[in-house]
């Protein structure tokens, strides 16, 4: 009897980001329900049937790309203000603007968010912002993989008022989307420069309790820093370290002034980081020690941050940068090449978010998210070397489909799920800006 | 009567990049024969009949990007080796690879680069390179502006041999290519290590005697500085200058390691400067101190450099990476704000090239060097601002018409003058690599 296919994608090089950096030259994967059943040649394939065969046409085959730090619905102030000291784009632009949000301009601006997300490769982000039931309802309309949490702080929130009322309220969304099969609910304190003890204790052990992801803002920048060395006279890490909040369940965001001791602190506790290049060169925040944290054997993911300080979610934009920011500010062409940069957006990217037995390599029996990579084109010629060319020479944009727990959203740069005219639409009526 | 324009893009927000930055909101450009008639509100074009009218759809109408430094047929080793030293790179890779080369390897090598820049926005390059006859004829059958220069060094070349028969091609390249509409002939010593005073000087005389470019790489690295301090007990800048070398005409690419008596030095000559921020990265050879040479009066233009060292020729990308490098770099978000990096891959490019008399900005009576930006996307949308939007957030897919020289070469993504498909078959063909 002929073996059958939901989806197979055939006629590709198949990346596959496991254990063992396979790699199939003119390979195939076969997609049944919401899993990978099987990777080979695609010789290997020729007795199957299936419902959709996708032709990668000698492109590039790999996992969806996953975006470990951003805050979506900021799609909403994307451009508002570049170009301006911290606290002043802050302050006068951010905060004031974010101010006058409600839950359904969040869910607008988080789908559109995933519209752009889909359509340069992205198949699951890690969100942080306010209304984020809105973002996972954003998410699950627009069928993207999402771990979501509210963020939380000393101050009233226009959401759920205070910090007490923030961590009942982050409960109750894991309650709700429990069973939902893309969304996975995280607690998320801001910063310790925002949160009080009693705020980030309460959310240590609330993400403990209910075996959640824990993410929060960690060492972004140099004031930062030394705002905490005057209050507590500890470095933000070593002070979260003392509050027994640093475990391998925490996604750090940022990371960009570390001491060596605050290496040493979330190297033995796991902490995992999420890099975020493009943001912390526009802000002019600094460089994250990246070969400084991968010499220490800690987990790297990238970001991309909200869009409204980079601007835009393109992953592969940010393993470029992450590929050459670090070689120039150690005057070191081998550090951070192309295979790690990859992997800082895949597999890597998988286990910060404590998702790697689900995702971020292909493998049988891994959820299907799967991206094809175009190669047919003049800035993609010649290849000889596949993942060199998805680091420094492609971009979101020769993302041709993408598949996401075994669901093709996006077929030939069609989006298949969400409309994206009626996305942007909805973003320009509530910000009523350009076109 | 009707006023004709033989194409008039209209519908779209017009970035002119004159002096006064003029933008039009609702904006059209007319163009008749090579030129630029007019340009205005869209509406001001009522009465007009156009032989073809372009609809830019509320997009983006700007001038044409200008490449200031690459080595077009270079595509031919995009992505042949990354991540290695500097000098490994070149010893073990890119000089045997071309040690093989024949002019017509050359000539499909640019010509795929012609393809590439056009779909990504650019309109005119400055390319140095072995063979370069067989640029300017792959540029001519392209239809994109060139300026173009044989590399000279004092090593025997497999093009012309001897230096003294370097500078008799160039005068012979000169002559051949004196009346096109479309190329430039430059002359263009490799660099300050590479070339003995004998052939610099013999170099800016042909230059000077016949009003051409003058292009040299210098001070591209620590080590090739201090080698020069060492040889002659200058820097490059220095010994350039003792050697009258030094002049308006002369385009200086990289510039990565000067001092601050270097940059008065490049001041006071009104020396121009390519820079080449992605370039400088992946080989980790430093960062140029762009802030200093803007703060000192010097014009700086954006380059990519050869894409295998990029490995792409997106000015888009090059636009973001100089604007995101310098704040991270000086801890400063003000420095080079979305307009600044704008000015240096259009306006300050041509003035870089010589050429801003003719190209570099939309102003009636220039030369019709126009491209359009569809904004219509996810990761353009909201538009608060089309600047920021052009530096942070698009790329060069996002293009979707080009106008060189009055010729619309690009519509709507479609190449009308290169066969792109035949220009990646050729290539693929010389160098055996990839699909």
């Amino acid at each position: 009897m002929k073996k059958h296919a939901d989806i197979l994608v055939e006629n590709g090089i198949v990346i596959t980001m496991d254990e063992d950096n396979s790699m199939i030259t003119d390979g195939a994967v076969a997609v049944v329900g919401d899993v990978i059943e099987k990777i080979g040649g695609t010789d290997d394939f020729t007795e199957w049937d299936a419902d959709n065969r996708i032709d990668a046409k000698g492109g590039i085959i790999l996992p969806g790309l996953i975006n470990t730090h951003t805050h979506a619905a900021m799609t909403l102030f994307r451009g508002l203000a570049d170009d301006l000291p911290l606290m002043a784009w802050l302050n006068d632009h951010i905060f004031p603007a974010e101010a006058k949000l409600a839950a359904d301009h969040v869910c607008s601006g988080a789908y559109l968010a995933c519209a752009e997300m889909i359509l340069s490769g992205t198949t699951c982000f890690c969100d942080m912002y306010l209304f984020e039931d809105a973002v996972a309802e954003a998410a699950h309309q627009a069928f993207i993989r999402a771990v979501v949490g509210e963020v939380l702080f000393d101050f009233p929130s226009p959401n759920y008022g205070s910090w007490e009322n923030g961590l009942a309220y982050s409960k109750q969304l894991m309650d709700k989307w429990r069973d939902d099969r893309l969304i996975t609910i995280a607690v998320e304190p801001h910063s310790p420069y925002l949160c009080a003890p009693a705020l980030l204790k309460g959310a240590a052990e609330l993400a403990h309790d209910n075996d959640a992801p824990l993410v929060i803002h960690l060492s972004e920048t140099r004031a930062e820093v030394d705002g905490l060395l005057k209050k507590v006279k500890k470095t933000p890490v070593a002070h979260l370290a003392d509050l027994g909040f640093l475990s391998s369940r925490l996604i750090a965001a940022h990371c960009v002034v570390l001491s060596p001791a605050d290496i040493d602190l979330l190297k033995i506790h796991d902490v995992k980081v999420s890099h975020n290049p493009e943001s912390n060169m526009k802000l002019a925040s600094g460089i994250a020690p990246i070969p400084e944290l991968l010499d220490a054997g800690v987990c790297v993911g990238l970001g991309t941050d909200g869009c409204s300080s980079n601007n835009n979610l393109d992953l592969f934009c940010e393993m470029d940068m992450a590929a050459k920011l670090h070689k120039v500010n150690r005057l070191d062409p081998t550090v951070v090449d192309a295979r790690s940069a990859l992997k800082m957006a895949t597999i890597d990217a998988a286990r910060v978010l404590g998702l790697d037995h689900m995702i971020g390599s292909l493998e049988p029996g891994k959820k299907a998210d799967i991206i094809v990579v175009d190669t047919r084109k003049p800035h993609l010629t010649p290849m000889y070397n596949p993942v060199s060319h998805l680091v420094y020479a492609a971009s979101g944009a020769d993302v041709s489909h993408a598949i996401i727990d075994g669901r093709l959203v996006m077929d030939n740069r069609e989006l298949l799920v969400i409309d994206a005219e009626k996305a942007m639409a909805d973003v320009r009526s509530i910000v009523g800006a350009g076109q």
